[in-house]
């Protein structure tokens, strides 16, 4: 039976007194637009009048996936574990990314099909040897899909409680994962699956066409179609949530959505990435539906059914910079924006501290 | 007499390498998106296969103008010495956003209507005590609009020979610099008045549409109407530019349109902040119309006009994020982005580094 721990609300008055700090900054009313917005936002969700993101931890899980058999990706499957290694070794975008940013990064296999190599920095927490072709099977039992979701947690709070993460940035590696990712929007957002499935690492179109109904059969074939009136209820429906998980999901996915409701649940502000880490947010969702309130969205991909998944959430992305990589490189991306947030609204001179005329 | 350095073509060798790395590194092809364009762009301008923005430098020039005193700002003209003394004290939302970016910052005067106290961080380049209001007089003289533009350039050699500037941001400082810009953007692009002004840090409905008067009144008195056939040859027209700047700009305009241009002739990349940089933009395309391919738009401001003066230069921001500050915050932060796109082109491991298996 998955424990899920409650989620605090936002702290209003902490939000009260950022917004009122921040119209006396030395600054035309609300001239940094959503900078503002943001930092209010974080403020609420640390429950602290001047948030921060001082420590910001970027956690990448990886897994494979058993519908790569039915040719849904540019990319062989193999790709995965070398880009494991890749993360490990720092060669890769969201490496950079991370450095960049002064982000602490965190690896995790939770379903990688080989056997890693043991490095000091991954996180062995193996749920299987990939998942099963859900064309076929659904992906994985529910005890495994419950167990991802926990390892999520526990990740979220080992970021917390040994880098003392103040900001989570999410990151995803599973050649295959957007095929997964797009049936779980398509399920809980009621689009139809060519609405929501893109061209992952790079597809043709008759590939597209074949992942396309690769979802939609299997969205059909297991009962996967909430019914229209409970998609917007904002109701948590956890059954439901976990049976979408087993049945076309991923390993890595449910990791993630298990980071989110586990730092959610610590008041620890989370950056979406891409499609899979927003099939993840979905997903958490609709398992706990006050994550949605620790959320922010890194950017805008390229990826068909980013745009929904982030619409469905209610979050505007920071940036489009026509990115479609994932491994969370977008959200990596975003993390300066977010820490200038904090930055500004902390260490800005009022107007009475820097003596410079208000207008009003 | 104005004399201009020539400014070098893009290293068309360079982006051809650049491109060509890019498409080694390991990730699915294009998939960084517009962060792989900048970076082919910026080893266009640095001349160099792996571009670099290390040591970014913001330059902001203060500059008051007579035209407050028809009220066309929501700020007292006091605010732009008080504002110059907060940049140097480090309390405004420029400096936190430099520091939050590593960057250097340099504090230049050429116009504030004030004697600022001497600090060791302030570049007194004083050419008068505010310009002229161009509602009764050209707003300066034809020598001191060659003197902006001269000490603007100036300002870019020593950012580039003292601080090794790689990047340089521009800002600006000066309470009714927004009717100056307006007045040059609306004459360079062939718009009215009406479709370029905007509130400024924040003015009323009446005040927008004196400000709105005032500039329709001065480019017709002083016959600042270029034909149309003449506004998008790409021609240059210095002559033009500099009666512009003379009658309708501001001190900071003309500086900033130098840092442009001195920038641009050592191959220094230029990233282009709100309004009133992008005014100093548009003069600079004017005068020396290759500047533009040393241009980077940080971000889409709020102030009307800002997006008609980015389209006019080709140039698509980085992001919208709603801000309409100036003093170089929205440049500011952007420079953790096109430090990432250089990073990433020159840290990114190849595919065959990695092991990675290729596609195709």
């Amino acid at each position: 039976m998955l424990h899920l721990p409650p989620i605090p609300p936002l702290d209003v008055e902490a939000m009260r007194k950022a917004a009122e700090r921040q119209n006396t900054l030395t600054k035309p009313l609300g001239s940094l637009g959503l900078l503002e917005l943001l930092a209010t936002q974080l403020a609420g969700m640390q429950g602290c009048e001047r948030p921060h993101a001082a420590q910001p931890c970027v956690i990448v899980i990886a897994g494979d996936h058993g519908i790569t058999r039915q040719g849904v990706s540019a990319y062989p499957a193999e790709v995965t574990p070398q880009m494991v290694i890749n993360y490990l070794r720092g060669g890769a975008a969201v490496n950079v990314l991370a450095r960049n940013a002064g982000a602490h990064m965190l690896v995790a296999d939770f379903g990688v099909a080989a056997d890693l190599p043991p490095h000091p920095n991954l996180i062995l927490q193996k749920i299987a040897y990939a998942t099963r072709d859900f064309s076929h099977e659904p992906a994985m039992s529910l005890a495994q899909a419950e167990q991802a979701i926990e390892q999520g947690i526990a990740l979220a709070n080992r970021a917390i409680d040994q880098h003392n993460a103040d900001l989570i940035a999410l990151g995803d590696m599973g050649i295959g994962n957007t095929t997964a990712s797009a049936a779980i929007i398509a399920a809980l957002t009621g689009k139809p699956a060519s609405e929501v499935t893109g061209r992952g690492t790079g597809i043709d179109d008759a590939s597209l066409q074949r992942k396309t109904a690769l979802i939609e059969n299997a969205l059909s074939q297991y009962e996967l179609h909430l019914p229209n009136y409970q998609l917007h209820t904002g109701e948590a429906n956890v059954d439901f949530g976990l049976k979408l998980l087993q049945h076309v999901g991923g390993f890595e996915i449910g990791g993630l959505c298990g980071v989110i409701i586990g730092a959610a649940a610590r008041r620890v502000p989370v950056l979406v990435d891409g499609l899979i880490t927003s099939a993840a947010a979905v997903l958490a969702a609709m398992l706990a539906p006050d994550t949605r309130k620790y959320l922010i969205a890194a950017h805008l991909s390229v990826e068909r059914g980013h745009r929904v998944a982030l619409g469905h959430l209610g979050l505007k992305p920071l940036f489009d910079l026509e990115m479609r990589l994932g491994e969370g490189s977008g959200a990596a991306l975003a993390i300066p924006i977010v820490s200038a947030a904090c930055k500004l609204l902390d260490q800005m001179a009022t107007f009475a501290e820097a003596g410079v005329s208000n207008n009003g």
